[in-house]
């Protein structure tokens, strides 16, 4: 058994539904706990110092990056949307630890402490923003707003920090954590069929990622007027349901038109009961796209359906990561000959983007996903394309340290 | 100060949420617990008996029914719809205990005991099933069925009631209670506006129910495939929420196209996250209307829309209150002269329709609503109309009693 397999076999149970064969890996959680313990046990047992930076993302590092640094950062994120996928972060993880394992085995010697990270809170399932761990590492993210954000059940970001034996109050931007990171490389599982449909048909095992598109999520407060459902007449009625329907089709029809994606997934209905007509929903749309113009535009159609000024709770621009390690790599991967190494944007938010946005050289790998699904128990790559994934990124530490 | 009026004012702040001015009166809650201790003051206070039947509902009489039964019966329930409003229910409480003052400051004695009731958990907010406590006390609902059902922290019906003093064990149709009812009135408040406008528009305090549409709850069971909501192409997707919308939207075409009210009122999404494509939606359809061909077209409609059959949760047929009952109570209150009280349908269910089924006379006032609003804080009735109302009971205690 390899060590990839391993390590996998050792994740497979952590926070895993029998029911649905999906994982609900939630910050903060017993389970967050669980995989916490075991990075620094596969750090341990590979030698490598494990710190916590002030946000609470872990770092496993073969040597002192204080004093040889800054180094070459590998790693993704262990957590998961509810109801997620086995994959979506963990590959990361896992294949950093096997890449090592690979180089060690080969006798290869970086020439900078490279280091292996986990970043938390990557999917923002619990606290509604996602990427908050890398966000708070680089000051994107203010600390007095993360501590006030609440989970469904009323519960903030500060108490269930405090809970899990963390400390929130150390929250804000590390410049010690961001200065031992020289290039921070993430591999990834696609969350398209980019990867699949490849070379006419033929696919590719592995990409790099050129960008990430912009994108952004709004919030559609949608009011009408409760009334009783078996007593008012249709004439009488104000129903914001039918603004929702009328906003979730709009959505789909402007991101046709405008090539961009575009989601309502989240919906809060009030009161939601079967026999009143709700006096308020409330929805969430999530846009992206190759061209900010573009996404804008779907936002404002959305708008103009719905009757309301989409509230913007977030917006990230696009994320170019840098051309000339983005060119080095694909070089690397594609060897002397064959058909190349696809480098392709991405419409999925990343560590690896926040990173980026804060100055720091960095770029993306991913590893096909046959069906494209994701946040999803369907998610999946093949053995085969992983462990090619963990090839991929010990040419790049060979090639980068 | 009338005895309505202190009444009313007693009742005013029981359960009221200051920031909507709307009323959450569940069932079997503590707020559930000061209600029925002013019903059972009310009654201490007027020197009648209050007892409970196995359902939990509670009865006050002026007499013995057991010995000189049976009674007329006069009432409705305290209970509310998550903020609702003050009149659904309660008025028909207030306005029986009124009436009662207002024939004894006339001297009226009755020919039989005169009842007061007050039902149990008629919307059915908590545990999702409306009149339950009349359909116990019928046996229209079975108590091992109502013993299990939950609310939305899945507490059972049976461990509300354990919690709230009652005694579960003891559901099961009541024939005790019911062979103390010889005919049932219950003044409601109306729930649209054909008050507000009978006469040509000069509209009329008080009315005749004829009838309960037939209506009944479906639910949809929406399915699609769990995905990324920023990298699945638009073509990949199988979004559930695009079904909602057509199954929304086609709701009410085909409640325009039949004569029906059809609403959406309760959605559930899964897994409900922002960059979530969901999984499954479901959502509860109510639809109602005079002829039940038309209903079940409605439902018909709906489910094609939805590609699924659309899964019954319940149906009751029209309700036809006694035509004798009705119309004497029609000239009673019309009085020899003057336009005539107008008669009319409903769509709303009522325990007076319950006890209609289970074979009791039983016929229904309704109070003006002048804007037709109901369960929402906008809910009114004026005071002259409420007055209006306990005189018409009264005049009707003594056309029957």
């Amino acid at each position: 058994m390899s060590s990839f397999e391993r390590m996998w076999a050792d994740l497979a149970p952590v926070g895993r539904d029998p029911s649905t064969g999906g994982y609900r890996r939630l910050a903060w959680t017993s389970t967050d706990a669980t995989l916490r313990e075991w990075f620094t046990g596969e750090a341990g047992r590979r030698g490598l110092d494990v710190t916590t930076d002030r946000a609470g993302n872990l770092w496993a590092w073969t040597a002192d990056p204080d004093a040889a640094g800054p180094g070459l950062v590998l790693g993704s994120h262990l957590d998961s949307v509810p109801d997620g996928g086995a994959f979506d972060g963990p590959l990361g993880v896992v294949s950093a630890f096997a890449a090592l394992d690979e180089l060690r085995a080969r006798g290869f010697g970086p020439s900078r402490p490279v280091g292996i990270a986990c970043f938390a809170d990557e999917e923002g399932a619990r606290f509604g923003l996602a990427c908050a761990g890398s966000r708070l590492l680089t000051g994107a993210l203010d600390a007095d707003r993360a501590r006030a954000l609440t989970d469904d059940s009323g519960t903030t970001m500060a108490e269930a920090m405090t809970a899990a034996g963390a400390d929130p109050r150390l929250l804000g931007r590390d410049d010690d954590a961001l200065r031992r990171i020289g290039t921070f490389l993430e591999l990834h599982v696609e969350q398209g069929r980019a990867l699949a449909d490849a070379h006419d048909g033929r696919g590719a095992a592995v990409g790099v990622a050129s960008s990430i598109w912009p994108h952004g999520r709004w919030r559609l407060d949608l009011r009408g007027r409760a009334d009783h459902a078996g007593t008012t007449r249709l004439a009488d009625r104000d129903d914001p349901m039918l603004t929702l329907a009328a906003a979730v089709l709009r959505a789909r029809e402007a991101a046709v038109r405008h090539n961009t994606v575009a989601t309502i997934g989240k919906v809060r209905v009030h009161p939601n009961g079967v026999n009143a007509i709700p006096s308020e929903v409330t929805a969430w749309l999530d846009a992206r796209g190759p061209v900010e113009d573009d996404v804008r535009a779907v936002v404002g159609d959305v708008g103009a359906a719905a009757g309301t000024e989409p509230v913007e709770e977030s917006w990230t621009p696009s994320t170019v990561f840098e051309p000339e390690l983005r060119d080095r790599l694909a070089a690397v991967l594609a060897g002397p000959e064959g058909p190349g190494v696809p480098v392709l944007p991405t419409g999925a938010g990343h560590d690896a983007g926040v990173l980026s946005a804060a100055g720091i050289p960095t770029v993306m790998l991913f590893v096909r996903n046959p069906t494209g699904v994701s946040h999803s128990p369907a998610e999946h790559a093949e053995p085969a394309d992983c462990l090619a994934g963990v090839q991929a990124l010990a040419r790049a530490v060979e090639a980068l340290a």
